[in-house]
């Protein structure tokens, strides 16, 4: 803790994506002069070590953010329903890891590399998107910039990390069973609420959070609107089929692209990717050089390789981009947040 | 075997799709007067059961195939090229599971829901497409029959038993070693003849077959040339990308579709998948009804679901389509285009 940080709760702090945030800000030296560790009451007590001080995590309520300036939510909707305002009228500015507030017109939906500047119009609450959407759009956005961005069609390979440790122990729990001959009896995934579950080892499941009405499920909606939010372009056509694999952290994805502006190449991505804040360029094909979910975790960057043009459309290109999903996913692009708001005079 | 049948041998005879072709001309009744099982040199005095009968295995030379009407080939494209020329020569009609003749013009590549009027301009060798190609255009023919087919992007998920027995068990044993916390030392995946070999276990790597100069894989070219060669239709846009994953068997595939004609909705391609044949259609989204993988292993049809419009093209549909890639994607087609020689008498 540093005289000349800020106030910070963390709610979620026992959680994966809230253990990932804890470290995030101790390795990038966030700016911190308390930090109040928030969770629900069932994880209340725990004590949790930073930067070599032992604290003890506290029940969220409304009066935990009293003196609070800043505030990564990362405990689910409702909760963040429930508390963001709570935390906003005392005096906080709310990063949330959930999709509660992302589609709010009134709330800044940020990758910073994409939109920092739509930080400025935030009212308290700022959303963070979508794992899946976030290594997307920031692997998309020096294309968007330089050629314009026509369409996007995407088929994701997604890691359990995302559905949280349950589903992690399900899925190596599984992969048990099924090698030795056992029954399996899925309890988690796809979705713990849903009223069936299938089995995730040794399979891939087209179901990523609840269906919708119209056909899609959540998960699929959540990489259409968000990305035409977060580049602020109504008229980008995203079409998403997201599908769960039994890797444990590690999200990679199929993506299809149409530029506006004519005269892009293959090397002409590359460069762009290279440039790309954020972004590793893995792209060797003669030599086997390639993004692997295995070969992400634990690392910031988005890996992108396996740029082709598309043998028909000289517009059209494919792209495999893989991040870890609790990282740029979730907790680093939390941080990322953070420190825009530092850098444009926003976190008072 | 029976008097009415024909001279039929099998070649690859112990291979894991030389398996299924066995159980397949069994199960099927395929009219036998006499079988030969041929293999390599290696495999050659191994005894197989079939229909009660003990056969041994014998080594396959350009003898082996006097007296041969149907040659069924699974044993690599080496084989296939040395071997069914000779097979041609002693009369036999060569059915080849390898990708070593099938972009020949004068060989027809036939999947028969498709293109069985193909196979009338055989030239004694008939080639069976590759398994990831196979399911897909079964699928999508009753689309391009009633409405016209403009363009295809598909994104598979496709399992390691396409790859050979030694690929299944080194899935299974990386995965045991990583959840034992051992060291892996990955042989044989994605490519077992390439130059490096990556984890598959708990992973997806996005490579399957050898990398072409164009830096599209083998096996994405295979689904981009097949596709027009069977549907018959150059001008048929086809983009693919291609990503093992750690699925015994089962391949799926991330299918979107732009057809010509208007008018099409969701509920008129799930008619056209009830119809169609050697295709189930899975699809109910509000009780959490689609396709998986873990469910094909065994089954004939091909399974088709997850179908939606896209949100911003009235012509664009996604589907999510599951094949066991041993039988339809292998043994059950070639088996199937041997039905189709004696239906229209070309078997003599």
């Amino acid at each position: 803790m540093t005289q000349q940080g800020y106030h910070v709760a963390v709610l979620g702090a026992t959680g994966a994506v809230g253990e990932q945030m804890l470290n995030t800000l101790d390795r990038m030296d966030f700016p911190i002069a308390s930090l109040t560790l928030l969770s629900s009451k069932r994880s209340a007590g725990k004590k949790i070590n930073f930067k070599g001080e032992e604290l003890t995590v506290q029940e969220a309520k409304p009066e935990s953010f009293e003196g609070i300036q800043l505030a990564l939510f990362s405990a689910g909707g409702s909760v963040s329903k429930a508390l963001a305002p709570e935390a906003v009228k005392r005096g906080a500015i709310v990063v949330d890891n959930t999709s509660a507030f992302r589609m709010d017109k009134d709330v800044p939906l940020v990758v910073p590399e994409v939109n920092e500047d739509h930080l400025k119009n935030h009212n308290g609450i700022i959303s963070n998107p979508n794992c899946s959407t976030i290594q997307m759009v920031a692997a998309l956005e020096p294309l968007r910039k330089s050629h314009g961005l026509k369409r996007i069609v995407v088929s994701t390979y997604q890691a359990v990390s995302g559905a949280g440790a349950a589903a992690i122990d399900e899925m190596y729990e599984q992969s048990r069973q099924i090698m030795d001959g056992e029954e399996i009896n899925p309890e988690v995934l796809p979705v713990s609420g849903d009223k069936k579950h299938f089995q995730i080892a040794f399979n891939a499941v087209p179901q990523i959070d609840v269906f919708q009405d119209n056909g899609y499920t959540f998960e699929e909606m959540k990489m259409i609107n968000e990305t035409k939010k977060i580049m602020n372009d109504e008229s980008l056509e995203v079409a998403a089929t997201c599908v769960r694999l039994p890797v444990e952290t590690g999200h990679s994805e199929s993506v299809y692209i149409e530029v506006e502006k004519d005269g892009l190449d293959v090397e002409g991505v590359r460069n762009l990717m290279k440039e790309a804040p954020g972004v590793t360029l893995e792209d060797d094909p003669a030599n086997q050089v390639y993004p692997l979910a295995s070969e992400c975790k634990g690392k910031d960057d988005i890996f992108v390789g396996r740029i082709r043009q598309d043998l028909d459309r000289e517009n059209g290109f494919h792209l495999w981009v893989v991040a870890d999903n609790l990282l740029k996913g979730a907790a680093l692009n939390s941080v990322q947040i953070a420190f825009s708001l530092i850098k444009l005079g926003l976190l008072k």
